[in-house]
């Protein structure tokens, strides 16, 4: 047993009941608050952002805060080898594996105060308010902070997460960022770079890994949804794109001489966003890197690098459309007189969310009272890294305007509140 | 009168006749691979070209060699206040207007042999030539070597034969580049920016200016037509073009949602390619430089900056088609919604060669026996400058493959010759 709350909703709605285990909004706002000190502009207030790039000074700071929070909220927390913070909360029976969950909190430089922090804080609110409630759960409960998300530091993230899940790179903590080398930079958030493998959680660890984040997208705000049940995170495959003409004079070439990179690259940026509109999904395509070389207005552009970038969370569909940009290529190469390579540069594997784990948290919402819609998370997130040795499910809340990434990016506190609500009703439902 | 030369051709022909006034093909050379020294790559050969941007110690070096030519040819070199290189060969009647010919010596950084370097020594060698032949022209000559052709220098070119022809730009010497004021930079080489006005030639100070140079396009060398008879020289008008879309995240925001400015700015590049190669005619029209913004792989890109350039003879031709480009750039933006803002940049009007300077040219290479082709120049020259104040004619030999600004540039040794014996008769002509 140990369900012992009522079931309660912030808003109005036909389950209302008198709520005894509801977070607490104002706690968890203050939280957030002061936690977006940490890497604040000097003179700046909230609304400035946030520059917490991992391993940072800031970053450092705003770990020590959380471990204070977890402390207060009687988790003893601990930094395995790899820079994550655990904290504990027995459970009933003890033998048996936790719920694991949790986010983290380093951002991009000039980030906003949401993106992960939402779901780090939220993570040990959930604690605090079983703590209040004098809940106890059957399965322990693990709340997590991972270690460098974003990816900002050595251009490479999900580095926390990826470690528990056993998948650095070869050579990855070698990796110079800044004149740092990685494995100082993790030595210097408390991690211990030489025992790096034992980061790794064994099958089983967890019965189950949850995370809260703001949708870096704009669909829960635009339909007016509170949550978003997340079916996984999108798979992605990037190609690095190289078109190779002839740079020559613009004013002696004569039209049919040309072999213009730029208007072959033109026809191909069109061609992705044809290919991935053209059938219906959530899929997308962008171009969102080109070069132009030598670029000066009077030179027929002889060469243009670019990155062409697919998502989707069917590993399928993605390939059936690099396909189909690969022979579009070939055809634009032959009517431009051009030579395009088109090479494989990443791959990303979708991770889907447990189905199980999505119904929890759709039966949850129900009971709240608040709508759901079912999304794939285009943004990668560490829930990806734990979707590889374990059950995983994600709930997102609106992100106004699908703003992230920037000072701009903001959830209203309401949704903030929701949002922890309905994890801390999936952990119990999944802890029980 | 005084034309008692005879004529000849270098290759067999019809007209051959016995040679008397033919240029020092030997000696051009040698005094073109003297010049080669002044800015060569240290440990270079003459293969690897030459760096001798205007103002520079090597510029000075090659322009005090050129004058020593002059001199050795019997004329005064004397600096005009812009720093253009004068040298008078006087004629039988010498109240009359001279007949004006010669090129410049700059280069660009890791420019080639050719360009401006041949059209100014073969000007001094037709003076060698004539003295040796013991020739008097009626009119008086002018050889002329003009200062800072390319424009490397303080991105603005034809500096020089522009200040000749009254068209500095306001303010024009108080540019600076490098450190250096333009009007210092004038002062390096011998002019006197004080009194730049003086350097403006008073109408009808020329009976006719000539300038003979490498074809920078590779029509007469594709071709293989040893002259090619300049019909003018293209106007250019250049817009600069920003368009406005939204930077989203390319993982989540959704392909309908998106205003993506590269997308736009490839449908505009592919528009101005069709426009300008719809229509017969050797107008040319380029999207030579873009930059996208922010330029991530991961970003829909918010704002791309673009030049349009667009050339022909016909400034009515180019207005139409920078009219059908705005027309079209509006369909574009709206189809995207994105916002196109098409600014014009930079007007050149076309300059026109006189048809009697250009009958007077084909006259003499059919007397010859050299095969000719009348083109426009699509690269600028001081020519254009010229044919604002005068009678103008340009003679123009093949560059192989059409490459110029290049160290691999080359002209081969007897077209430099052929042009320099057109330019030989064609003064001839124009100063009986």
């Amino acid at each position: 047993m140990t369900r012992r709350h009522m079931l309660g909703t912030l808003a109005a709605s036909a389950f209302a009941q008198p709520s005894t285990t509801r977070i607490d909004a104002a706690r968890l706002r203050d939280h957030l608050e002061h936690l977006s000190v940490f890497g604040r502009p000097a003179g700046g207030t909230f609304a400035d952002g946030v520059s917490r790039v991992a391993y940072s000074d800031a970053d450092i700071a705003g770990r020590a805060y959380a471990m204070k929070l977890m402390e207060a909220a009687g988790m003893k927390p601990r930094i395995d080898p790899a820079g994550n913070i655990f904290g504990r909360r027995a459970g009933s029976d003890d033998s048996l594996a936790p719920v694991l969950f949790g986010s983290h909190i380093d951002s991009v430089p000039n980030g906003g105060n949401f993106d992960g922090d939402l779901g780090s804080l939220a993570a040990i609110e959930v604690v605090e308010t079983l703590n209040e409630a004098r809940m106890v759960t059957r399965r322990p409960l693990e709340v997590v902070v991972w270690s460098n998300e974003e990816g900002y530091a050595f251009n490479n993230g999900i580095t926390g997460s990826r470690a528990a899940a056993g998948r650095l790179d070869p050579g990855e903590l070698d990796a110079i960022w800044n004149g740092m080398k990685k494995s100082e930079a993790i030595r210097r958030i408390g991690g211990a770079p030489e025992r790096i493998a034992e980061a790794r959680l064994k099958p089983g660890a967890f019965a189950c890994y949850l995370e809260l984040h703001i949708e870096q997208g704009g669909n829960l705000d635009r339909e007016g949804v509170p949550i978003g049940v997340v079916e996984g995170i999108v798979g992605i495959d990037r190609y690095d794109v190289e078109v190779r003409g002839f740079a020559n004079h613009a004013g002696t070439t004569p039209m049919p001489e040309r072999q213009d990179a730029l208007v072959a690259a033109s026809y191909l940026t069109i061609a992705v966003n044809d290919i991935v509109r053209r059938e219906p999904g959530r899929q997308v395509g962008t171009v969102g890197q080109l070069d132009v070389s030598p670029n000066a207005p009077n030179i027929v552009p002889g060469l243009v690098r670019m990155v062409i970038e697919l998502r989707d969370l069917s590993s399928a569909k993605i390939g059936a459309m690099g396909e189909q940009i690969r022979r579009r290529a070939r055809e634009i190469a032959a009517q431009t007189r051009t030579d395009i390579t088109v090479k494989p540069a990443a791959h990303h594997d979708p991770a889907l969310a447990t189905p199980e784990v999505q119904k929890t948290i759709e039966r949850v919402c129900a009971k709240l009272g608040l709508r759901t819609m079912r999304l794939p998370s285009g943004a990668g997130h560490d829930a990806q890294a734990m979707a590889l040795i374990g059950p995983m499910g994600m709930i997102f809340v609106p992100s106004v305007a699908g703003i992230s990434h920037s000072p701009k990016e903001l959830t209203r506190w309401e949704d903030c509140a929701r949002g922890a609500d309905v994890l801390l009703e999936t952990v119990l439902e999944r802890a029980a």
